[in-house]
Formats: structure tokens, C-alpha cells, sequence
């Protein structure tokens, strides 16, 4: 496909010299450049194809960068990264020393503001609205670009109550898809489909918080939008425009498989079909591991739950919603009220297993101490992509859980080693015997069990396991990266002198085992897919100092610097996780 | 004053025995007994003051505690103590071993839910709610009492949303009375003022939201406040009764100074007037040293901003909010967008002094994350409440921040010793050096320096300070607990081999410091006003393993279990970390 226009552009201001009339023809092409790359590169698909139109209006109307536009997500930001001046990298999307698949202020002064987790956009234009005017400076614009999904969460409310006083220049434009990953879900999307039909005679939400109103209008008639956010660029305070657009748009399959095409993997540029991939008998991803236990115990135990927000498909959670709708939830983009939720629940006998990304888990730091620890209610959070999560990149990464989770009082944390050691917790879980919460983290990806439906164990709380007997050096890890010990001693000819055990919790520690490790062997070496700093390498250092052993201890894990995106394999090796770099460093101390 | 109805009640059926005739009486009795108990043991006031009559006709109309009752925040929760078991030891409120400030699940099955920060009542009582639908049970009451402030928070919102589209027997009570601790703001505050005004012609949000909406009602109204909720009772779905209230009811003084009566102090029971202390020149609160220190530097960089989620008066920003009312903003209650505002302003340039209790910090954990740290935005928080807070208790102890800070990457984290440093480190943070954020973590209460505005001077970032020499044993201090380390020291007679060193950074280390200290005392001691688990004693271990130092080192500090109320010196003694403790510790060393 030849692209005459977009090839034309390569910064906004080339796109601006264009005639309106182009744009159309625009639309058509920077939509294949999208659809061509991601195609074979991978990627996130459909929120990008949605709003190929709103790109190019909103580069036409507004002056960027000096106009500051802010991207909530960034998911939809493929098209803004190849109209300012990236068109030329976006093959190394979301690869390891190439461009990153979100917005990111090193990257281009057109990325105004880094973004990954959603519902930032509102609070993070309005600062630059409010600096501007404090300047004395009237012609800045700024723009916020946040789906329907995101704008229901909380922090997105925060930002629209206070840009409702602030008398700023700011625009929030509501791409309104009625869809985040997964389905939009809640009142407020009630509400918008509403809108949209013109059954909501009333009680508009966004007048009531003193924004002026625009719409809704078609985010894919490229002159309306244009005509709309000229008319509003010339009205001062907060304002929103409420954007009606198809995720996918433009790609068949991705319109009517949108949660299969929000990031498809590879696929036919022309066709659209999903390349299929040979079948090869392979472990499950551990998030399948989840959610096919947690239905297998919720048929036996009634008084399980699952919560996630805004992940089924994510995390797996969608087999139980669908076979148990009255007992799985999703609450949108909510955490903090996800787990308080689980919270409230469990005051009243039910077993909440409330599934959020480690990296998710951070906007619910507060309820996890105040709300569930406090109390001791016997919530069960799974943590899905714990550790390096790969393409995502910085953002995304399920870094600091051990670290921020470990000084918690009251909270069991348990990684585990394998898909088994997954389905056991989660049925130790539910026994009822716990009395507290219990921290479940495990990684994106697979596992490395085919036959991991055996029958459930009971996990002994705060044991730890001995993997390899050895008498000199001792390795420690925790959960998953376990494999990649066991496969550097493996790959040491002389290893008699290693042991490896998996501590499996981080808390409460197996003391007793500890005690015989220290006792035991000369060197310590722990090892986490998880921060270094205050993660559980530290807790080993604790328990020594506490108990005043002299054991020489290294601590491996993730360094204290943000890691960015690659596969994982290859920001393994980049932090020394991986086999070799263990292999490595184990022999130094042979 | 005789209290007949009020000792005749001790528990809410003897309550449900009376006439409602008899309401309004008993209604006064509580009040003045509230008063009574207050005046002289201190405590929350005014919002109790302001439920009283909402208090006796939830208690009145649902049949508690089978009926679930949440008190959002749980200031205003003292008449609920009072009519629910706890009158005889209502004067023991907020001591050391008395009764918790605020509604805890142990204390009382009437306390269906542990309160002390905002926003979480819906969510909690949604959870209980959707547990009573699983259950089939269509007869329990699920009630959540939230105020004006809480209600605006992103977390509250996030309740709204869902519970609009559950389906569950929910009634949310909203407390209006158009005040926090400090007066409410943002949009929907302006939106509720204009329903009380009647100028609300349309635009329902909880309508909007799913929600059944009653009210306005006069919330001292006892009569018409049980009708209304007998009338909501006999509906099904998402309710929201809409009171309003006069914080402080009742009391002439703490009707007209809300601010100053929400936790007044002693006072005169019968006049209301505040007990006037003995005029003593003491040290000034560090809150006070904070709020003005930055209107003075804001007087001469014009680029220094301050923000303050909801605590104008207990951070004390509020002295630059009087001066400089379009540099300085109170966002409301509303965490996770006050430091995403500030990080979209430091994109412009300004210098954000983000102002949070350490405890809130919290819920905008990821938010310091993601929006600050990983862009390296020069956002300067101000720690205010940091270490152990006295009488709220377990609920708001800022003791986690340190360990839950220590692990993100880019962010510079210090503990002023004194006054003087605290003045210090903010001019140091705004010289526009720092290139990344900073966090300042500061006590409650007074510090130790009478003549504390000394010329501003500059402190180099990484540095500790050798506070005293010894030749054995290195204390390493961080912020404000030093001077129970000196004091300690001072103490101990033969106290030569004793060395006390402030560390002040606990991000970045003074490595060189370290080096030296560990070259040169075989004992290490750490004390932290704070967690031990990961927190400032955890890096020094980690320091040590990094570099194979064998000292041996103890971490003293707030244990592994979460602090109940008391004063200050009492939970010290408790932690072990008052000045007597640390002598014992130090004399085992001698």
C-alpha cells in the first residue's frame, strides 16, 4: 500500500499544511501504516485504530507541541507516535532499545506526559492548564484523550472535580468505545449508553461538575471533529467533548472481536485473520492456572468470589464470570474499590479471591493496609504479572510488590514455584484456616508443568522447600525465577557444593529452615524477579541480622533503576536473573 | 445535667424501646454528653456533634447490628459508640489501651467495619451487601454514612459506580454539611450547594448514577429523618438519602468555628470556650515550620506551587493559601490526584511542594510510581505525621513510608533531624538542582528549637552528620527520633565509645559515611521512627551485604504489628524506641 500523505509527514506541522480535504485519505493510510506493523511486529491493535480520525483532528486543530496534549492509557497513542516525527522507528515498538508502546516524555516533547496505567490524562493536562494560567499565559491548550473505561475510575473523578473550579483551559475529550480491554462495566457507563441514545433526558454528569458539554458526536467523521474542537478551542474554561468511536475501526475482525484484537498478536495485514500458531503442547500461562482453580474450588466451596478490575480476560477471571456470573466480578478500572470491596465482603464470611496485576496493585496500596491488614480479613489476592512483564515495559513491570507488600503487618506472601505450587496455595487459601490475608504473586507467561492438574495439597504456611541439597553455597529464591536456578546448577558441572531452596513465602519466613540454611553453608545467595531494594533478599538480611549470622549474603533481583521494555528473556539477562548470568555468578564461588 | 433516656440505653433495642416523642430528648442528653466527655478528654467534636439525630434514628429504624451500618471516616461515630455498648467507657476514648477515636471490628459487633481514612464505607458496605444478595438474605440492611468531603474522593466514586448496577439493598446516607476538617471543595461541592439552594433544576449525578435519591432533608429534624428512612427501607436497589447537617450542632462555639472545634482540645464544657494553656515559649509545630517556611521561599521563586489534599489547617499550607491564593490549592480529599496534578505541573516548570500525612501518602502509592518517579518530575513532598502519630492510632501511624518509599527508583528520600533542617532541605528542593523528586518525612507535633528561622543554608544531597564521636558503637538515627537518641546517650555515663551519627538521606545513602562507620565500630545500632521490616535500618543491611561488612547490626524500630492509640511517648515506650528504651539497648552494649 503506498501512502503518498502520510509519508508526506513527518512532524504535525506538515500534517497541518495539509488541505481538510486530505484528511480523509490520511485516515486511510495511517490506518494501514498501523495495521501493517502491528500486523507483524505486534502489539496493541484496536484502541489505536478507534481514533485514527481524533489523531489527525486534534494534531490539525491544535498547535502541538506547544499545545500540550495528554494521552490517558496510550494504548490508542499508535497514531500520534508516527504523525510526530516516529514513523521511522514504530517498527521497534514496544521492542527491547527500541520505542516504547506508550507515550514517554524522553522520547518526543510531543509525549507531554508518560502514561501506562490508566486515568492520569485528566489530573496530570489539568497541572499544565493550571501552570499556564498561573504564567498569565490564555493561548496554551491543553487536551485530555480518556476512554470511557478510564474516565469511571476514581482518580479520573478527583481530576474532573477539581478541573470543575479551576477556571483552566483544559479540554477532556471522552473517547467513548464502551470498552477498556474488556467490556466497560458500572453505572457510568450505564449512563453514557444512555447519552448515546438519547434516553438520558437529564442529569447530565459532566454540567453537573461545571464542565461545558460538547456532544456526543461521530469520532470517525474527520470534519466534525474537526469543526467541534474549533469551536471549542475558542470557549475558555474546562470543557469536555464526548467522542462516540468503534475500537478496531476499520479492520473487521477487530471491530467485532475487539477483546480479542486489542492486542492480537500476529496477524494477516490483509485479511485480518490471527496467525495460528502450530500447536505444540506447551504449560499453561499461569493466569489460566488461576482462573480454570479458582472455578474448579468454587464449585465445591460456595463461599468463594472472584473480583478483578477491569481484567477478565486478563487474568482468566472470564471462565468463572461466565459459569458463575452471580459469584465473579468485574468492577472496571477501580482497585481501590476493588479490594475494599473483597474487604466488605469478608466481614461477612465470604472468601474474596481479588485478582490484580502486581503493578495495578500499587493504586490500592492504602486499602490493602488500612482496609484489609488492619482487620486480618481473610482476602485472597492473586497477583498476576509479577516481576519483569516484557514488551509493556517500565510501567507495567510487577517490580515492588515484595518490597511494598513485605512491611505490611498481618499479610501472608507466597510466590509460587510452578502451576502446582499455584493451584495448592489457592486451595490453601480457601480452607478457612488462614485468618488473615494472603499475598498470591506469580508472573506473565507460562508456566513450565504440562500435567499440572494433579490433586490439590494443602501448603503448610511458612515452609519453605529444599530443591537441590549442596554444602557450601546456598540459594535462595522465590517463586518462578526458581527454573532459571535450577538450570544454572544444572548446567554446573561441579555442583555439589550448591543448594537451592524455594522459600516460597516471603512471610512469614521459614525460620526453622533459615536457621539450618545459615548454619549450614558459608555463602547465601538470594534470588527474586522483584526489586532488591527492601524485597526479599532484604527479609534474608533481616533474619541474619536478627539472629546475628555472619554469613556472607548477595542479594539478586531487579536493580534499583526502572527497567524498560524487551522480552523478557532479555531483561532477565539485562538485571542478572537469568540462567547464565546465575551460572555465572555462582561460579564465582566455586 | 441528668441524662434519664440516655443512661437508660445501653444498647440500641433499649434504644428502639423509647417513644419517639422521646427522640428529641435523648437527642439533647447524648449531645451533652458528648460535650462533657470531650471538653476534658479531648477528642473529634464537631462531626459527632452533627449526627446526633441521625445517630438515634439510624439505631431507631434499622436493627443493628444485624442491620450493617459503615461510618465513612468515623469521626462522627462517637454517638454510635455511645448508644452501642460503650458509654462506660467512652472516657477512656483515643488512651492507650482505652477505646479506639474511631469504629474498629474488634471493639464491637456494631462496628461492622474499621474506619479512620476517608471513602471506604461504600465500597465496604457493597461488599456486605452483595454478600447478603449471594446468600439469598432480602432482610438485611446495608447502610453507608459518607460526608460531603469523603464522598468527593475517587475512591467513593468508584463505589457509586458499581453499586448503581448491583442490584443489592444499599442506602447510602450523604452527610452534607459542606465540611471536612477544613471547608469541602471542588465541583461536586458547588453541585451540592446548589441542590440545597434549589438551584439545581437538573442534573442529577446519583440519579445519573443508577442511584434512588431522597432529600434534601434537614438532618436535625429527628421525626422527618425516621420517616424518611423508614420510607427507604420498603425500597429495593441503590439508595442515597441526601441530609444536611450543621457540623458542630449544638455547641454555639463549634457551630461558628468549624475548623477550630473538629478535635478542639480541652474546653468548657458549659461555655464552649477553648482552655487557653499557659503562655510557654515551646518549639514550634513542624507543620508551622513547613507552612510558613514555604511562603517564604514562595516570596522570592515564583515557580514554587503548594498543594494539599484536604489539610490546609493540619499541614498548615494554609498560611500561603491566605497569601497566595493562586499558588497554593486545597484539591479535597483526593490523594491520587494530587500528585499526578503536581507532576503535570513540574512538566511546566513549577516546583510542586505536595503536601500529604504519611499515612494518606498511601493512596497515591502508585501515583509516586508511576507519574513522578519513573519521569524524575521534581515534585517535593512534604511527609507531614510521619512515625508514630499518638491518638488516632493504628489507622493513621505513618510508619510504613519509609519502607514502602525506599524501593522506588529516582526518588530522593530525607528525615529532617530539627526545625532548621526541615527549613533547609525545602530550600535545598527548590533551588531547582534536584532533577528528580524528593520526599520529606516529618513528625507530628513540636520540635526542639526555640529560634528556628536561621538563614536559609543548602544541604548536600546524600549527606549524613556525624552528631557525636564514640569508637565502638555507631547509633545511626534518621529524622526527629535523634533526639531520643542523644538523650539516651547523654544518660549513659561511660559514654565515650558511643557514637551517634544522623543519617539524614535514606535515599541516597552516604556511602562514604557508611564506609567509614562500619570501617571504624564493630556495633551497629539503626532506630527509625518506623517500620523496621524494609524500612532505613533494612538499607543500612543492605549497604553492609553489598559491601561484605560483618559488623553486627540491630535495627530498632516500630515492630511487625500494626500500633494501636496512645500518646506519643507511651507507643515510643511500647516500640522501644524512647530514649529510656534505646539507654537499656546501649547499656547491653557497654
Amino acid at each position: 500500500m503506498t501512502a503518498p500523505l502520510l509519508n508526506s509527514i513527518k512532524f504535525p506541522k506538515d500534517l497541518r499544511a495539509l488541505e481538510k480535504d486530505q484528511l480523509i485519505k490520511l485516515s486511510k493510510e495511517l490506518r494501514g501504516f498501523i495495521i501493517n506493523i502491528v500486523a507483524t511486529k505486534e502489539g496493541h491493535l484496536g484502541a489505536s485504530l478507534g481514533v485514527v480520525e481524533l489523531t489527525i483532528a486534534l494534531h490539525y486543530v491544535f498547535n502541538t507541541p506547544s499545545d500540550l496534549l495528554v494521552w490517558d492509557v496510550g494504548h490508542q497513542a499508535y497514531g500520534h507516535k508516527i504523525l510526530t516525527g516516529r514513523r521511522s522507528t514504530f517498527h521497534t515498538n514496544r521492542q527491547f532499545k527500541g520505542i516504547s508502546g506508550f507515550p514517554k516524555r524522553e522520547e518526543s516533547t510531543y509525549d507531554t506526559f508518560g502514561v501506562g496505567h490508566s486515568s492520569t490524562s485528566i489530573s496530570a493536562a489539568l497541572g499544565m492548564a493550571m501552570a499556564s494560567k498561573l504564567k498569565g499565559d490564555t493561548q496554551t491548550q491543553h487536551i485530555a484523550v480518556i476512554g470511557d473505561a478510564s474516565i469511571a475510575s476514581g482518580m479520573a473523578f478527583e481530576g474532573l472535580n477539581h478541573a470543575g473550579v479551576s477556571d483552566t483551559n483544559l479540554l477532556v475529550i471522552l473517547n467513548d468505545n464502551a470498552i477498556g480491554i474488556d467490556p466497560s462495566v458500572g453505572a457510568l457507563k450505564q449512563y453514557l449508553t444512555n447519552v448515546k441514545k438519547g434516553t438520558q433526558k437529564q442529569d447530565n454528569i459532566f454540567e453537573a461538575l461545571n464542565f461545558e458539554y460538547a456532544g456526543p458526536i461521530d469520532g470517525h467523521d474527520i470534519h466534525k471533529l474537526i469543526d467541534e474542537l474549533k469551536r471549542l478551542k475558542t470557549i475558555s474554561g474546562p470543557k469536555l467533548l464526548h467522542v462516540i468511536t468503534t475500537k478496531g475501526k476499520g479492520l473487521k475482525q477487530a471491530e467485532t472481536d475487539q477483546v480479542k484484537y486489542h492486542a492480537p498478536g500476529k496477524f494477516d495485514a490483509k485479511t485480518g485473520e490471527l496467525l495460528k500458531k502450530a500447536f505444540i503442547n506447551q504449560p499453561p500461562k499461569y493466569q489460566d492456572v488461576f482462573g480454570k482453580t479458582i472455578l474448579e474450588l468454587a464449585k465445591t466451596n460456595k463461599n468463594i468470589v472472584g473480583i478483578t478490575p477491569a481484567m477478565p480476560t486478563g487474568s482468566s477471571l472470564k471462565y468463572m464470570m461466565s459459569e458463575m456470573p452471580d459469584r465473579a466480578f468485574d468492577v472496571g478500572i477501580a482497585e481501590q474499590h476493588a479490594v475494599t470491596l473483597a474487604a466488605g465482603m469478608a466481614t461477612q464470611g465470604l472468601i474474596p479471591f481479588c485478582n490484580i496485576y502486581s503493578t495495578f496493585l500499587q493504586r490500592a496500596y492504602d486499602q490493602i493496609i488500612h482496609d484489609v491488614a488492619l482487620q486480618k480479613l481473610p482476602v485472597v489476592f492473586c497477583l498476576d504479572r509479577a516481576g519483569l512483564v516484557g514488551e509493556d515495559g517500565a510501567t507495567h513491570h510487577g517490580a515492588f510488590d515484595l518490597a511494598y507488600l513485605r512491611c505490611i503487618p498481618n499479610l501472608t506472601i507466597f510466590a509460587p514455584r510452578d502451576e502446582i505450587e499455584l493451584r495448592d496455595i489457592m486451595f490453601t487459601a480457601q480452607m478457612g484456616n488462614l485468618k488473615q490475608p494472603i499475598a498470591i504473586r506469580y508472573p506473565r507467561g507460562r508456566g513450565i508443568t504440562l500435567d499440572w492438574k494433579k490433586p490439590f495439597k494443602e501448603i503448610k504456611i511458612g515452609t519453605g522447600k529444599l530443591l537441590k541439597k549442596g554444602n557450601n553455597i546456598a540459594v535462595l529464591s522465590i517463586g518462578a525465577i526458581s527454573k532459571n536456578v535450577t538450570e544454572a546448577i544444572n548446567s554446573i558441572n561441579n555442583h555439589d557444593k550448591i543448594a537451592h531452596y524455594d522459600m516460597r513465602f516471603v512471610a512469614p519466613l521459614d525460620e526453622t529452615l533459615l536457621h539450618d540454611i545459615m548454619k549450614n553453608h558459608t555463602s547465601i545467595i538470594t534470588i527474586e524477579d522483584g526489586v532488591i531494594t527492601g524485597g526479599f533478599g532484604s527479609s534474608i538480611l533481616e533474619f541474619a541480622a536478627a539472629n546475628n549470622y555472619k554469613n556472607s549474603i548477595k542479594n539478586l533481583g531487579i536493580p534499583n533503576k526502572f527497567i524498560e521494555q524487551g522480552s523478557i528473556d532479555e531483561l532477565q539477562k539485562l538485571c542478572s536473573i537469568d540462567a547464565d548470568s546465575i551460572k555465572q555468578i555462582l561460579s564465582t564461588y566455586l
